[in-house]
């Protein structure tokens, strides 16, 4: 019979759990492995960072969600212990984990670094690790995981808005450079401005491009020019705006998740331009082959990045300064926090206070 | 007051044309320039392929048809006189003309030897010309093109098979190239077996790819595999063998232009694969977005390809022995190929035999 999930490991773990698709979280007794495998390092969580996928997976929205469910895979914190053979880091250095914790190791994509397109991929919560127990995210107060799963995070970088890079970050900065547009020159749009496409405007920034910010919204101008630091704002449902700006693209990342239409952003690309979606709407984008074809435009699809690419993004952010908007929570409001992300309700993160709001929550025993 | 298409240039020339969206070819009297420009090659025509988009055309089935319009644009001949600054042909060459005979020459596309990109590229026919005429294509016994656009036909290469290559050759080749799938060891899926897919076949097989024709047909399993040199088949139909070939594919050319579905493609794709239209079909594709990032794959498109690739296509085809498989017509049967193109009723492409039959149906005046 299986263990349960406060006994199935040696070391007791507490955390925040949803136990059904009503998405509720709640304090949650569970347990982890003890850093047994040798390269393993074990780090107290300090900060988690709430992702829009937390939400889908609570909610189990994409219908593959096991309850109870820990989540959380924007984790920072400080080491605390550390196997045999680790090498990466050592007690005390400061660390994280964001999307996934192991992979196969022998497929094509796990040997180019690519362990985020492994078809074994283990995500960091609501995954089934090697030794067949379910994983549990960062919304708890201890993590372990493979050294090659773990990140360092720079001295002196803030950790609060740190976490959110480790998937928002490395999600938009993966396809500006595997595509090739995060170069100087390139006049690249960012469509949406939330938690993915905030952090796109920076990077792309400081990798020398001309960014231009394509939103629904006029309102969100000012804060795109002047806060963020775009060089221009694009009115997408306004066709003069539109019609003015056709063929000025070199490249789009496309950030909404939420069905829209396709066609108006691939007349914005040069010829040879590439749309990169990295949010999923539901429903099938609508692609006019011809778009395509006059022109030899790309539409692709980019997730995540690899974690010797998550490591460069976190160094390059590092040097640039390049910092998520956050708003710190603490762990009793992450509910609270939940709603108000449905409703876009945030600028343009929120991160969880682990380290200082989780142990109140703890239940008396 | 215009010119009649007779009286607006100097020379006198014969062709047929259609005159309404009947699309019904006829006799026709036209003019064409003489070499006064000092970069012009006139040429006698040989041999004139007919590419299914012809056969749009002529019906104004993309709503920008001029009539009388003399199609062709897979165009080989014999050089008869040139103009005073040509360099890369002389009187006597084996020479040939596709799809363009100008652009602006000004803008990136033309200076990276892209003029089909060019957002001023003139069509071989159906286009206006610098001079404001319409151009003429090459159901027509001579032609008249800037050296620029007139690609040289190596020594003993047939030129009736040659003709199609000008179009639906550099079709399938620039984006085996461009894409980086023309390599030894990639495994290339080409979808639709027609005019353009059965020149993939052979191109992709000759840069070296492992070559997979994927059909709604299996009745063009002996064909792929016997006669073009395909290595496997794939009956796009068959959910077994779709789902025993999912994600073995690096690249698939799509040639086909009805509308078909194109997920089960992208789920034969590796991660990083790349899927390119070549055939448009009028609906809009469906592309589910979670396709294309779960593997960071691709859509794109591709338009024929510029005059300095078109010469690298036409010397690889030589030195490779490769020809498009055609039926030879005679011009008085052109209104009846067309009838069979559109059945699909052609292997795989027909082609005018214009210099021993079109002067037979030249009106005695």
């Amino acid at each position: 019979m299986a263990k349960s999930p406060e006994e199935e490991h040696p070391v007791k773990t507490f955390g925040w759990a949803a136990r059904d698709p009503s998405g509720h979280l709640s304090p949650f007794i569970f347990s982890r492995r003890v850093t047994g495998e040798e390269e393993d390092v074990r780090f107290k969580v300090l900060y988690c960072g709430i992702c829009h996928s937390d939400l889908h997976s609570i909610k189990n929205e994409w219908g593959s969600s096991n309850y109870p469910m820990v989540p959380g895979h924007e984790i920072v914190g400080e080491v605390t212990e550390v196997g045999s053979k680790v090498e990466k880091v050592k007690v005390g250095d400061k660390v994280g984990v964001g999307c996934m914790v192991g992979a196969c190791h022998s497929c094509d994509s796990c040997a180019n670094d690519l362990e985020n397109y492994c078809p074994k991929l283990i995500l960091t919560y609501n995954g089934i690790y090697y030794d067949g127990t379910i994983t549990y995210g960062g919304y708890s107060d201890s993590m372990v995981a493979n050294e090659r799963y773990v990140v360092r995070i720079p001295d002196g970088m803030p950790l609060d808005s740190a976490a959110p890079l480790l998937c928002a970050g490395i999600t938009v900065y993966s396809p500006l450079k595997y595509f090739g547009l995060g170069e100087p020159g390139k006049h690249i749009g960012i469509v949406g401005l939330g938690g993915l496409g905030h952090v796109a405007v920076k990077f792309a920034k400081a990798l020398g491009s001309k960014v231009t910010v394509i939103s629904t919204s006029p309102s969100k101008k000012a804060e795109a020019l002047e806060h963020l630091g775009a060089d221009s704002f694009l009115v997408s449902r306004d066709q003069d705006e539109l019609q003015a700006a056709m063929g000025t693209f070199d490249g789009i990342i496309d950030t909404v998740s939420a069905t829209h239409p396709i066609m108006p952003l691939l007349s914005l690309l040069k010829s040879h331009g590439k749309l990169i979606m990295v949010g999923a709407p539901c429903e099938p984008l609508e692609v006019p082959a011809f778009s395509l074809i006059i022109g030899r435009k790309t539409t692709a699809g980019s997730c995540i990045g690899g974690m010797k690419e998550t490591q460069e993004m976190i160094d390059f952010a590092a040097k640039h300064n390049i910092k998520a908007d956050i708003e710190v929570i603490s762990m009793d409001y992450v509910n609270k926090a939940m709603e108000r992300l449905e409703q876009a309700d945030v600028r343009y993160r929120f991160v969880i206070d682990i380290g200082n709001t989780l142990a109140a929550t703890k239940p008396s025993s």
